[in-house]
């Protein structure tokens, strides 16, 4: 054994892992708690393997990860492609924004072009919201959402909830409070964690201001509930969201938000909803603050708490690609293969 | 041989496979008909490896391909990316249409840079018809057109051959009736496409609107032949050229044309030269559907013929790796090498 | 011995090499005479490298070389990804200037999002001056500047002088003399070289509009020299430059210096500066010329000069890409390692 390539290990999440049972990964709300649980058991292989030298295994070598984003984005691109390249696949680059292969040409028409190339694994990003569940019933292999317009962003979620379970004493978030502070409204990512983080048992508060808020702050107060699933809170004031809080989330503010009027001011929304030190005293002395990135430092965060140990943002990026790494591996069956050849 | 890396074994063409010749592929009309028949068998043992679970040999390992677009391209460049990628070449992606490389650069200047920069074989896509033959004057290396101007597409040419062979009962275009339908005047598909049909004895037809026509009506007529080639036929009577077609191949019309005043509209277009399911009921009943992608569906093609089953347009993408895999494994002699081996 | 995978013989400097002491590569003005010269020699050992048939070698597998340019940039650029991939590691490529990361985003912020996101070696270009500088001390890998403002250009210089030494008869340019020729005072690429050169004993003189030489001039005149270094002469008189030097290198004349009024016109910049085979008669019959690139021909060179066998501009680029293997291979401290090894 001692000889052998360390990149040949095998991945191990543990022998009464549950299987997994989606071909896509389009959002979490249809994830069962025990897939959940097997997403963070895998990632926290992969995080062994991000620990390594040469962070590299061949799970996936020869495989076509093909990830083409019709929106501009680094932060995300790069963590699957390089999560990707950690599992040996081959990654083929698409920015669909500035690319001819979209011009005129349908979503159905550019998912089967992109099969017919040799796409395996299709990570996608596009503005209209739904766009992953069209593209998933045109392709042969496994579609991985990258972010949907307003709607989804699972791997997110299921980042910021490894996150929160790798930081948080006792590894759980039940009854934890954790607060969603910014753009509501427009944010796919508060959309993909109000199913994660309520299905985990947080106690979670959704704040911003109110025309951040509408359509969500009709299911508002204590008593109401996301349909079908977990409750949360919705609410304008601050203060109160913050009180106690375990978990502090911002959002990035978007400039287009004041050009269509929803807020007067970047200068105004700091004033009121900024994330400050002194705000920040309102919750738990060891909370935890997040941010999906990338920040406006100064308008939605302050540089003072994005400086505190207990930010956990660049934990977050890091831990995205383990996420990452352990979705692509589950999606793409290697899992399930390697079980049915360890019971042989 | 049962532990040996399936990825090792040979690609396999026949033992009696012509020896090929060209250091450059910049146009099919230099391709004998042995030498064709050598691409596309080639293809065919590169669609076996693309049937594999992992669609990747070594024949290219550590070869530098770079694949250099002056013009926006997706489809045809991540052809080449995946073909040059499956045959483990490192590939180097240039975008000049948005590169510094290219400001005020000569064509001969950025190509020799290219090749000092340790590029051994160059994909390249020009405005400038002709362009990829100054390109192969000045590199040590091998040139793939991979389209210039209106001039040529040979790599689209030889995966429309490919397809139709693949596709047609009995496997050979001679004598069978192919349509080509649209602005032929500004397409390099088309004008390859006329060298490698009328050598291979297609029936070929050539149809568009009359100003979509010009240069070409001057040897139209069934009596007129292309200059030291094939003959075929130019007309913009829709039904005559659909009449018992064996292959209908629609051509993407660019909005550019109507800005020039060569069409009077994308409407009136598609009213007179569409390819409808009425239009096509004037071609054999098996007639295949073709399209160098990306369609406008609803202008130069129904969104009812694209589902055909005979509409083999994905069929077109996925030969077009094998076909690109093949030229590049043939360019880069590394068929020679092995089977000068072979004889050792 | 015979049947070892050829890319996996160890890359020798010799054994009498000094270590080496830099985490980043910055600017070349920490380097010492005999790290200078290990780099020399180690490029010589990659230049081996890029001789053979596969110009790969295992030294940097599976390590995250990422590749981020706030300014545009292809010669460069690819240059590294090449250098890198001939290392077997793993490129990421990020175009920060059309890309989402930055948006809003501090180079702080940017810098620590790449390192999460896996970076172990970082390349970058940016036009602030300074800026690695910054990002080196947020980074906990290998910063190599790959050009920052008008400020440095560290790795253009050592290319530049590793030519020098590899076309210049007996091999060392103390006592020859070097003639920058253009827009010094916006050149990355002159300062770099001003240090590197003037350490290496050249008789370095700068010469160009005295508008674009101002604050130079200060130093200027034979008795002057660049604070702590070597000494340097500047002047506008061309041809006392030229007159009988060794080495003459021309750079980009960029037309943005034509709006800020800093040049009359490129028409009198190339009758004034521009390097003919008419001037260069005054230099040696053998002086080396050399350029940057890119070059706009017939501005600030003309064609013929560039023409001339004893232009080495192509070997510059082919040494760039064995400079930048020698110095990711050297920064990556495989050397030391190596090094360890072989003393046990």
């Amino acid at each position: 054994m001692s000889d052998r390539d360390p990149g040949a290990e095998p991945i191990v999440v543990g022998a009464d892992a549950p299987a997994w049972r989606h071909r896509h990964l389009l959002d979490v709300d249809v994830l069962a708690a025990d897939e959940i649980d097997l997403v963070m058991r895998t990632a926290d292989a992969m995080k062994g393997i991000l620990a390594r030298p040469i962070a590299k295994v061949p799970a996936l070598r020869g495989r076509n990860v093909t990830i083409i984003f019709w929106e501009a984005s680094t932060r995300t691109r790069v963590s699957f492609e390089v999560a990707a390249k950690n599992l040996s696949a081959d990654v083929v680059n698409i920015a669909a924004s500035t690319s001819s292969v979209t011009k005129g040409e349908s979503l159905v028409d550019t998912i089967r072009t992109v099969q017919a190339l040799g796409a395996q694994m299709l990570v996608m990003r596009h503005g209209t919201s739904g766009a992953p569940y069209l593209a998933a019933e045109h392709f042969d292999g496994h579609v991985l959402n990258g972010g949907d317009g307003w709607h989804a962003h699972p791997t997110q979620a299921l980042l910021d909830l490894y996150t929160m379970r790798e930081r948080l004493p006792g590894g759980s978030i039940a009854g934890r409070k954790v607060v969603i502070l910014g753009d509501i409204l427009h944010s796919r990512v508060a959309r993909s964690n109000i199913w994660s983080l309520t299905a985990a048992g947080a106690d979670l508060w959704l704040c911003g201001p109110s025309t951040l808020l509408r359509g969500l702050d009709r299911w508002g107060g204590r008593a109401a509930g996301f349909p079908g699933h977990g409750r949360f809170t919705v609410t304008s004031d601050v203060d109160a969201a913050l009180r106690d809080a375990d978990v502090v989330m911002a959002l990035r503010i978007q400039k287009e938000r004041m050009d269509s009027g929803l807020l007067p001011s970047l200068r105004e929304y700091t004033a009121r909803f900024g994330l400050t030190l002194d705000r920040l005293a309102a919750a738990k002395p060891d909370a935890l603050v997040m941010h999906p990135g990338p920040m406006n430092e100064g308008v939605e965060i302050d540089p003072a708490v994005v400086a505190l140990d207990r930010a956990v943002i660049e934990d977050q990026v890091t831990n995205g690609v383990a996420v990452r790494m352990a979705l692509l591996y589950l999606l793409a069956g290697v899992h399930g293969a390697e079980g049915a050849h360890d019971a042989a």
